[in-house]
């Protein structure tokens, strides 16, 4: 399968032209495209039949402009007050602006956007300038019983933000709310505005001394495969996890305080790092996913930006069972964590053979001589992050366990520098698989150590009773207690409802298998309907008691968000009665 | 001061005979004393100016026993109920056994028995047998509108179930809800019933071999200095820290999953170590001191038992403000965190170098020499927790940030190990100290570290203000942010109004300094006053809502906890509006 191909593929190889409604699907950067390389495209070729003739004739690209031919329903009244309170320039009603801020990257925006299907648009995306203006709309908004919703980052793939109640304003804290607030160097603490763009903040923290003008260099160690297009405020509200996770935790172990703007009034929690005084009020409003209100600055701790101290380490095991145990065993021996930690199993060792060039490699030789074989072997990789001899004793610590294990070390292969390299890109190679009628989606959730056999193998059944479907499954988040798995299926298919059917029939599966139905993508609108029967009814009762709490008038991010306000369609697990037919 | 005495005072030297008023406010183990050493002796007498005569006259030792004068006004419907529910001999109304389920360990409640004072008793104790029996106790309550507590071990400083409402129920969860539940080895989890004693759970662990068919020994790691009388839901519903937390983790860093009854049904939270399902319904539940409902179970995460692999260390700084910079920077300095971390400020460090042996030794001959002085040296002292080499690289660490500080090494004086010795018994002098009218309290609270010096400064200028009043101040929970900081006041006194006056104070001066109320005492009844200054109404409204939603008839520990239904005189921050006057 690792034969060089002896021709290159008609990827649609320009930058994304603005306007268009590929431009609203592209991941981050319009001008940036990243290809699937030789490897990855045999393999595809090789499992979905696809010719080479094929290859040269992408489908729909989508590049025809957005025209402005939805108008805006809101009423002028409002228009006017969003005019005076943020300034007329902040305020938008175009059918384009109006679209990009109701979609974000989910594959069923991704399909709904190619087939031009423009449904639950917000009417009006304004552009607030301070925490202030945010007290006025939304006092303002809960008045007048006006929808609101609020855009990040634009990485959701929960459908996080989309406008499914009519007549709403959309706020964009991209534009204005992404100022540093405050730094703190004695407790180590930075408070930033919600609409901080993740890259942003990372810059500002790593050149502390100039930007900050701080004694060292800093990071908040939060990298999601969204970094590029996340936001703060997105983090937060989602409880996300960054592929650091296993070292620096998710993002509710990073956040110190926060401060929303509800319907109600303000909510500000308190900077201490820990206290015995009622709930923890931090992780109440974690997770209100733009439901209970509007997070508008929050407090980060930060650490030390050391990436001298990574200490990379990549090893093969023979079996999927020995790749668990031994990650457990890393895990639970108090040692201190790795801070990458991802161990693949079976298929989607095989497929990172490919695109990190090791098939067929001298390592590959040496592998498969050792006895390491196609469809058992497993995949980990990693690095450490902290203190230089803390990071030495971990990778250690590390190598005596997968030795122990029968694991190959593979570090000299450069695995991890390979997987590092693409971190970030990865997410663009979906638009090259699309434009010939590929799609690559992801599922993920939260099991303990005693779950994940059970859960991969029948997660896994489910994908695999579908013909032609790839299913490569990865642990990239790692307790003590239990870890991640995160499900990738890449299938050939045609219409949306096939693609609806393959990933309701995954969540079923998880939900029954009963892991976490989410563990660091949040719930949205998409993994909605299958919350209550996760977390129970009495666990659903108290979101929907905080939601009345703050509140009441039901404006903020209304429409089937954690499974508080679903349509029927919604609750009978259906996407739209209209769409779905 | 050292000098060795010439007599010994008379001590209350024997065991507390069972059925007296010294019984209920005896600490723990009623045969068990622990005299002030000589160094601690004369340090009181010169300090209070007590005389040798004096300290052979103790004061009331209220060895009177408690006769059966207080008739329960329980209705004997309920009675009835409650004997069938849980057998005759499972249900008590005996005055001395209701005094000793609705008070614990605070000053007050010492205070109040030394003088004979019962207010506040619960009708009838209650020992239920299993989780099924709450669930039918809580109901029948509910629809009878009858007030329940719950007593766990015992060692509330809060008056955290007193039973401040009349006619109620106290379930002692400490005669029959002590079983293991479950034990998962894989996940390294155990579920344990809520009314576990603390040594009960850590004998079982760290005997896991044979009491659990373990593969290895475990802990919870879970220390508190009331760990000899407290229970597994105490520690929950309070949010409590034990003394190996910098390392460990506070109780809701450990907690993994919990099972509540409440009025309104059963409230389980899931067990994957972490989800972006909405709210984390662990962190709603702990805190709610039993307010929302009765915990009856709970599944902890375990560590390794290594106790081989401490490392202790012990430094002197030469003053408060290098102790306090030499912790943030061991706190921030990412190469784990040590198990044990103690920093006392000058007047503590006075009052340990007599403690301990210090005073007059070589040591202090040597500190003197190097310019270290008294009322201005202070000491830090600790051990690690953890895998082998992790913790040498702990220690190697800690040592060179404290040298860069001027610090003097002191780990060869054993001050360590002797704190240790004295870690669970320094409680028991109490008694000695009260028996001659001496009282010994503490307060403590969370601060950040930027908060850290203000905070310490005006609290102890506060206590300072009176006239004879020790005020030792440590650090014992660190993080990267902050720590909590622990206030212990020594005075002579000889009414409970002086007593409060200066209690009120302490409290009235963390909360102007912005410090949060409580790091791991909980709240209670006592500092419930305070909560909605130092928290903000709209969380207080949030617990409000809460307690609305799981609690609507308020049976669930009512009558001032967590400040939800506080009496005028307890809003007005008095204890008791007859005893006050």
């Amino acid at each position: 399968m690792s034969k060089k191909l002896d021709f290159t593929p008609q990827w649609f190889n320009q930058p994304t032209p603005k306007g268009t409604y590929r431009s609203l699907f592209k991941w981050a950067d319009l001008a940036e495209v990243k290809h699937p390389n030789s490897g990855l495209t045999q393999l595809l070729m090789d499992r979905f039949g696809i010719t080479r003739e094929q290859l040269n004739q992408p489908g729909a690209l989508a590049l025809d402009i957005v025209e402005d031919t939805i108008p805006s329903r809101i009423d002028p009244a409002h228009l006017d007050f969003l005019r005076q309170t943020c300034g007329a320039e902040n305020v938008s009603t175009g059918t384009y602006e109006r679209a990009s801020k109701s979609y974000g990257a989910g594959m069923l925006d991704a399909l709904r956007l190619r087939r031009k299907l423009l449904e639950n648009l917000t009417e009006v995306v304004v552009s607030p300038r301070s925490h202030e203006e945010i007290v006025d709309i939304v006092s303002y908004a809960n008045q007048h019983h006006i929808p609101v919703y609020v855009f990040g980052g634009g990485s959701t793939v929960t459908r996080g933000y989309e406008a499914t109640i009519s007549g709403s304003i959309c706020l964009d804290m991209r534009k204005h709310m992404n100022r540093v607030v405050d730094f703190n160097e004695i407790d180590q603490t930075i408070t930033v505005e919600a609409g901080m763009q993740g890259p942003d903040l990372e810059h500002i923290l790593q050149n502390a001394p100039t930007s900050l003008k701080a004694k060292r260099a800093y990071t908040l160690g939060h990298f999601p495969q969204s970094f590029m297009a996340s936001s703060v405020g997105g983090w937060i509200v989602t409880r996300g996890a960054g592929q650091n996770s296993t070292y620096y935790g998710k993002i509710e172990n990073m956040v110190i305080s926060q401060e929303y703007v509800t319907p109600v009034g303000i909510f500000k929690t308190c900077p201490q790092p820990a206290a015995a005084t009622g709930p923890d009020f931090d992780q109440v409003m974690m997770g209100g996913e733009g439901t209970f209100g509007i997070l508008t600055r929050a407090t980060f701790r930060v650490c030390h930006w050391m990436p001298e101290n990574h200490v990379k380490f990549s090893y093969m095991f023979k079996n999927w069972q020995d790749a668990q145990a031994a990650s457990r065993e890393v895990m639970q021996g108090e040692f201190g964590f790795p801070s990458v930690f991802r161990i693949s199993d079976p298929e989607e060792t095989d497929i990172m053979m490919h695109q990190y060039h090791i098939a067929d490699s001298f390592a590959d030789t040496l592998l498969k001589r050792f006895g390491f074989r196609p469809m058992q072997k497993c995949l980990m990789l990693g690095f450490t992050d902290g203190e230089k001899a803390f990071c030495r004793n971990i990778d250690r610590k590390i190598r005596k366990i997968c030795r122990k294990y029968g694991a190959f070390e593979l570090s000299f292969a450069n695995v991890t520098r390979q997987w590092e390299k693409g971190r970030f890109t990865d997410p663009h190679l979906r638009e090259d698989l699309m434009d010939y009628g590929i799609l690559i989606d992801t599922l993920e959730c939260g099991v303990t150590w005693s779950q994940m056999p059970e859960v991969h193998e029948k997660v896994r059944a489910y994908v695999k009773s579908r013909p032609n479907t790839i299913c490569m499954t990865h642990i990239s988040h790692c307790y003590p207690q239990g870890a991640n798995l995160y499900f990738i299926f890449i299938a050939k298919m045609d219409t949306i409802r096939e693609f609806l059917d393959l990933q309701y029939g995954i969540l079923e599966a998880i939900t029954k298998a009963g892991a976490s139905i989410s563990h660091h993508h949040g719930v949205g609108k998409q993994t909605a309907p299958w919350l209550e029967e996760q977390i129970g009814k009495p666990q659903m009762d108290v979101i929907r008691v905080l939601k009345q709490h703050f509140d009441p008038n039901n404006i903020m991010n209304p429409g089937g968000t954690l499974g508080l306000d679903m349509s029927a369609a919604q609750a009978e697990r259906r996407w739209s009665k209209d769409l779905e037919g």
